[in-house]
């Protein structure tokens, strides 16, 4: 089934009611398009940076209150599915670990899925980008994949768009679309970006939707933004740059059938 | 270690001692350029077609005959790792099944290993390309890593790069360098060549090389050519043409060591 995609690259600030304004207003622009489906990017109430997930970590189990409670209101008010980005977390009150949280909800408003990023990224590249998620978050172990009436949707964040693995496992699950919410560095998104988002979409013949924040050459993490659309026969549908905006994009379900019609991988692919 | 790979994008005939003989220019012309392995095309002894595979096949235990006994003569005399492309065999003598083969060889012309393309080519394309490997080989069952003093080799052929399964699976065995003979159509050339192996490199932090037959446009089957090595950071390191071309190209270890210490996926990858 064709569905209108929406995606709020916004640019975060340091304060989560004024990110919350941002993305009101993103979702109230992409809706007014026609989005049934909205994607917010990674760690977005907060600024990305290691030193600041304990500070704006919210215990995951508030169903009612802050950050998640806010995202099950928009779902409602605007009826949409909500790719809830992520935000930093915590699921033990006594604060053990902290997790890189996407937190998915349907136009009812209720939560449909909660994923906790499975590989941290950690990377240290000579006199470019030093970064070390593993400093302070936990990973993740579980898959998540999400039923909607547009098809079935696997979440993953940022760093796990470099592991087929967690791809074909969706895959396996029969996964249409991809999500990814990531704030890939400006040097390893020149670099990598674009590829692995074709390279995901192609080899599981699905939808892959990236959303990144817009870069903010002021912040200590500059995003490298160019939240994406590829196809499921791995062509780029829709690129942005680094820059503020929302936008939509209408996926043609027409698209993965024909690939999977012509060229089955799907059906031809091994348990080796 | 750094090691020069020569790749022969040969023109291939209807006639097996023509062939021989174009493949043995093609090997001097590259051993005289220092190159150490030798990757040929897939389907190289007879004209790529299903309507051939049968009369083109040699029993796969004929160590001294034929195509077969060539190649190893030929990595004899030249001192050379031979990645043997591919031929089409047959095991049992009853000629039950029939195989596409990668048959390579160490410098003192021992065989080291036999593969069989495990994902047969099966695609339909509407007005554009229609082949069905299936109709008359069997598909092989078993990845084949070879084990050289320039670093550990995973093979696969053509089609079986679209599947990231058997890449992981060298990658698990330390795999250094994937080599795919592959006659990629132009149609799928055009739309995936390169960017299913970048994808190989880039996912598994390994040199990525295919060798493809010149296209001949006078052939029932047109192949693309644009035989390829990309590095492991998933950047094409050199791109042919379609036309005849026998070209060496130095593989440098330190790009598999770099992208490792920063970017460790290797290291970071779980088994979900």
């Amino acid at each position: 089934m064709n569905v209108k995609v929406g995606i709020c690259q916004i640019k975060i600030s340091k304060n989560k009611q004024e990110n919350y304004k941002t993305v009101e207003n993103a979702v109230q622009e992409v809706v007014e398009k026609g989005a049934k489906i909205i994607v917010l990017p990674e760690c977005w109430n907060s600024p990305y940076g290691t030193e600041n997930f304990k500070d704006y970590a919210e215990y995951v189990y508030d169903y009612n209150e802050n950050t998640i409670g806010f995202m099950s209101k928009i779902a409602k008010k605007y009826k949409i599915y909500l790719i809830g980005g992520s935000i930093p977390t915590y699921e033990i009150k006594a604060k053990t670990r902290y997790y890189n949280t996407c937190i998915c909800y349907n136009p009812e408003g209720n939560r449909i899925g909660t994923y906790n990023k499975i590989h941290l990224f950690d990377i240290n590249i000579k006199d470019k980008i030093k970064f070390s998620e593993s400093d302070v978050l936990s990973p993740g172990d579980s898959p998540c994949l999400l039923h909607t009436e547009y098809g079935k949707i696997g979440i993953g964040i940022c760093y796990d768009l470099r592991f087929p693995r967690l791809a074909d496992i969706y895959s396996t699950m029969k996964a249409d679309i991809l999500i990814y919410p990531g704030a890939f560095s400006i040097y390893t998104g020149e670099m990598h970006w674009t590829l692995l988002q074709k390279a995901r979409a192609l080899d599981n013949q699905v939808h892959v939707i990236t959303c990144s924040p817009a870069r903010d050459m002021e912040a200590e993490y500059k995003a490298y933004g160019h939240s994406s659309v590829v196809s499921p026969w791995g062509k780029v549908i829709y690129e942005a740059d680094e820059k503020s905006q929302n936008f939509v994009i209408e996926l043609q379900d027409q698209d993965k059938i024909y690939v999977r019609e012509q060229i089955n991988i799907l059906k031809h692919r091994k348990n080796l």
